[in-house]
C-alpha cells in the first residue's frame, strides 16, 4: 500500500516538562538515537529528526552518525538506518527545512499520553495519511514528560493517547514510536 | 475485553545468536529492563522474565529492582512497571515456574524478524489469546541477532515477523516487543 502523504518525524528534548512539570531541556540519548532510527526506517518514516537547542548536542548526534556511516560499518543495517536521521534546533527549524524541500508547510501531529482534548483518533490519521487529503506529516515525540503545553495547542493534529490495559500511562518513548508507527503506516 | 488468557513474556540472553550466527549470551542491558517492563505493565503482561544464565547479571536486575522498588521511589512509575520484573537462569526454569504457579504448562510462543516457517498470524494468537483456546501463554523475545533455532523449532507457537515497508527487518527488541503487545493486547 502506498503512502498518499510524506511522513517524517521529530524527537523534542525542548520544550518538554520534566516529572515536576518544570520547562526543560532533556538530553539526547544514544539509545532514542539508533532505536527511533530503525523504526523510522522500518517504516518508511524520513527523515527522522533529533531536536535540540543545545548544539554540543547535535554535534554529537552528527558524530555518531558519521561514525556508523563510515566505510568499515556502512553496509551494518544500523549504518541504514541512521541514514534518515537529521538534527535541528528547534521544531520551527524542521518545519523550515521541510517545507523547503517538500514546498509545503507539514501537518504537524503531536504525541502524547497526557493529551485529552481535540483529538483525532489513529484510524482517522491513518486514513488521512493513506487516503488524503494528508500531504506531508511531521509526527512529532516529546522527551522526558510530555511536550509543552503551548506546541500542543498550536498543533494542527493531537493523536489520541496509546491506552493499555489501565490507567498506566507510562511507555518509554522508543516504545510510543515503535506502537505509532505500527498503527498508523503498518500493513493491515 | 478480557483476556481470556494468561501472559507473560521472556527476554533471552541465551541461546542467541550473534551477526555471524554463533550462538552467544548477551549482556543485560539496564534500558531493556526499564523499557519491556513498562510496556508488559501498559499491556497487563505479567511475569517479565529476565533470562541468563550468568548470576551475576541476574543478581544486578535484582539491585535494580530493589532500587526502583524502595520507599524513596516507590511511587515512581517505574516502580510500579518493575513490580512485574522477574529473574530466570533459563527458559525451562520460567516454564516449571508458571506450571507450578498456574497448574499448566505455558504455550511457548516464540518471536523474530527470521522467522519463516509454520507461521502463526498476529490476528490468529490474538483470537487465541481472547477467545481461547490459549489459557497460559508465554511471549518469548530474543537479544542480539535473535532466537537459537532449535529453540525456534521446539516452540509451540511461531509468531509472523513484523514487516515494515520493504525488507528492512532491524527493529531493536524494544520496540518489537511494544509493537507485538499492541497487536496482540492492545483494543480494537
Amino acid at each position: 500500500m502506498i503512502m498518499a502523504a510524506k511522513v517524517s518525524m521529530a524527537l523534542l528534548h525542548y520544550p518538554v516538562y520534566d516529572r515536576a512539570r518544570t520547562i526543560v531541556t532533556t538530553s539526547v540519548t544514544s539509545v532514542d538515537i539508533h532505536d527511533l532510527a530503525r523504526t523510522a526506517r522500518t517504516y518508511g518514516v524520513s527523515p527522522f529528526y533529533v531536536v535540540t537547542p543545545i548544539s554540543a548536542q547535535r554535534e554529537m548526534v552528527k558524530r555518531i552518525q558519521q561514525h556508523w556511516m563510515g566505510d568499515e560499518l556502512s553496509s551494518h543495517p544500523r549504518a541504514e538506518a541512521l541514514r534518515v536521521l537529521r538534527t535541528a534546533d528547534s521544531l520551527y527549524s524542521v518545519c523550515l527545512e521541510i517545507a523547503r524541500e517538500t514546498g509545503e508547510r507539514p501537518t504537524i501531529c503531536v504525541t502524547g499520553a497526557s493529551l485529552q482534548e481535540r483529538l483525532t483518533s489513529f484510524a482517522d490519521l491513518r486514513r488521512a495519511i493513506y487516503e488524503g487529503p494528508l500531504r506531508t506529516a511531521l509526527l512529532v515525540f516529546g522527551t522526558g514528560w510530555g511536550l509543552a503545553r503551548e506546541l500542543i495547542e498550536q498543533a494542527d493534529v493531537r493523536l489520541e493517547p496509546i491506552r493499555g490495559v489501565d490507567e498506566y500511562n507510562h511507555l518509554p518513548v522508543r516504545a510510543a514510536v515503535a506502537i505509532v508507527l505500527d498503527r498508523l503506516l503498518g500493513p493491515r
